[in-house]
């Protein structure tokens, strides 16, 4: 086998674990969010501000894909959910049968979820090709990061249903076009969404939370098992 | 052939043509050094910087990797340095036969540099492991990252000669440990140089230039075509 036969391979088992997972959040009306973003965007610190706020109105989840230390997965669970820590091995992404292995070991705990949050690993390029089941992807892009990241990695802004600019808190102190990213994800990604927020001052959270809202009711309105918001 | 073989067989593809490489810049007396960071950790500002700092009393010049995009060697390019973009194909990491193909494109221009940077895809994880005949690699952090980046990123910070981080004059306004990152750096890699720097404050790049200036003066002692510093 070539390179690429091996790769092809690789995501086509993927593909199938990715489509089993996605039968049974189906069954069980859980929302799947696959969050992915560089190192340091603010991923884990966005779902410590998310438990914060939805932990008391919904059962809200995580698993965390990282190369080492379990240090994510902690913090959620310092927040109040229950979250379970994937250590990929050097992997620079997370994999349907990672997931799926880690829910079956968390159980029932993590089955019967509203929301299951995937925190990838921090990388902007390895996990765009890989399905987890998901209903959609968020990719997360700090205002620190500079305003030409979208058209540099593309993939993944066209893929992502909704942009997520984070640390909006930090715009005074650094060169950051909001405008000309927000018109990078609109030529990349014209029906996706794109919001601003920053988990320290609270701004544009609201919006955040809303838009998970809005999606966790849909999902549950076509569960079997469920009766809606 | 297993996912592994491939690897391992890419992988001594890769390590053949970094030791062609390696040859080539000892026989030049050309430093060369690998930049790996997060996407916006702020490699690309950092070449300006030193562009404008060094360029007049040595030849620099650099190749830039990335997915999508020829911006950030346009950036060097017009901070006076030649500067050669590399498209990796989708790929997390520059290799060590695109590095070669874009010397041998490049021409003399390159071939006769004091130093040369290689500005690797924007990434903490694929570029680790790729050798592309350089004397020594840089990992960039920049403050807004997060204080617990070594450790969960160890590969790169235990195998990078220098870290640097970067935008320190966003350090009143985030979360970092310093001292905290210090010590992980130090645990990772005991002998490895750590310097604190702000390409738009200018604090610390003295530190930066005088460790590039001991490092080409050493390159050039040892080069059969040169005189030293």
């Amino acid at each position: 086998m070539t390179e690429i036969d091996v790769r092809q391979k690789v995501l086509a088992a993927n593909a199938a674990a990715a489509a089993a997972l996605r039968q049974e959040f189906l069954a069980s009306g859980t929302l799947v969010v696959n969050l992915i973003s560089s190192p340091g965007s603010g991923k884990t610190t966005l779902l410590e501000a998310t438990a914060r706020a939805l932990k008391d109105r919904f059962r809200l989840g995580a698993v965390d894909g990282d190369i080492a230390t379990e240090r994510d997965a902690e913090r959620l669970r310092l927040s109040g959910i229950p979250a379970r820590q994937i250590l990929t091995g050097g992997a620079c992404h997370l994999d349907a049968r990672q997931v799926e292995k880690a829910l079956a070991e968390e159980g029932e705990r993590l089955a019967s979820l509203d929301v299951l949050f995937i925190e990838n690993v921090g990388n902007l390029i390895c996990p765009t090709s890989y399905d987890l089941g998901e209903d959609f992807k968020v990719v997360l892009l700090s205002v620190v990061e500079g305003d030409d990241k979208p058209f540099k990695y593309p993939a993944i802004f066209s893929r992502a249903a909704v942009t997520l600019i984070t640390k909006s808190d930090l715009l005074p102190h650094v060169d950051f076009d909001l405008a000309a990213v927000r018109r990078q994800v609109a030529t990349l990604n014209p029906s996706g969404g794109f919001l601003v927020s920053s988990a320290r001052s609270g701004d544009g959270m609201d919006s955040w939370f809303a838009l998970l809202e809005e999606k966790i009711c849909k999902k549950r309105a076509v569960a079997p098992a469920r009766a809606g918001c």
